[in-house]
């Protein structure tokens, strides 16, 4: 989970996760987040909250109103690691349920 | 509170907000404020995006982990308001609080 994932088992895991891209000069994956509004955004962050907090793995991300920009990678591996695919398919989750656009 | 803030008005509502700084290139305020965990940063932020909605005025904030990064600024008046001042200073308060270091 905490290894940095290369090569065939790097691409088979972002295949899972089509709106996600690549980070430019970082090995991150980033996506952005709509919601209708900030109460909706924010319900989707808390929810994200507590899950990152648990796993004890935590995003980047940069919220303005409606909008929520995520940056994922592990610090410690240097770069995309199983926890980070984890965290970004429960965002996919959460974000359907919160009616991201 | 919803007209841009200029000349000796402006001086004096930062003058109460010592740890806030300009943007460069934009007339929006900004204050990076430090907690001990992501739990003590999350529950800061939790307390600001209810006084913001209740506001009706909203942050531009970046986390990550125990780091949060707010720019403040009204996007109508084109500026840094009342609301921007009003929400620096309830920010403060939350950050005091949940213990800023």
């Amino acid at each position: 989970m905490r290894e940095k994932l290369v090569g065939t088992e790097r691409t088979a895991a972002l295949a899972d996760l089509p709106e996600w891209g690549e980070v430019e000069g970082r090995d991150a994956i980033q996506r952005t987040f709509r919601f209708r509004s900030f109460n909706e955004a924010w319900g989707f962050m808390s929810r994200v909250a507590l899950t990152a907090e648990k796993m004890d793995h935590h995003p980047e991300w940069f919220n303005v109103y409606n909008r929520v920009e995520v940056t994922l990678a592990t610090h410690d591996a240097g770069g995309v690691t199983g926890l980070d695919i984890k965290l970004a398919k429960a965002m996919e989750r959460f974000a359907q349920a919160a009616g991201d656009a």
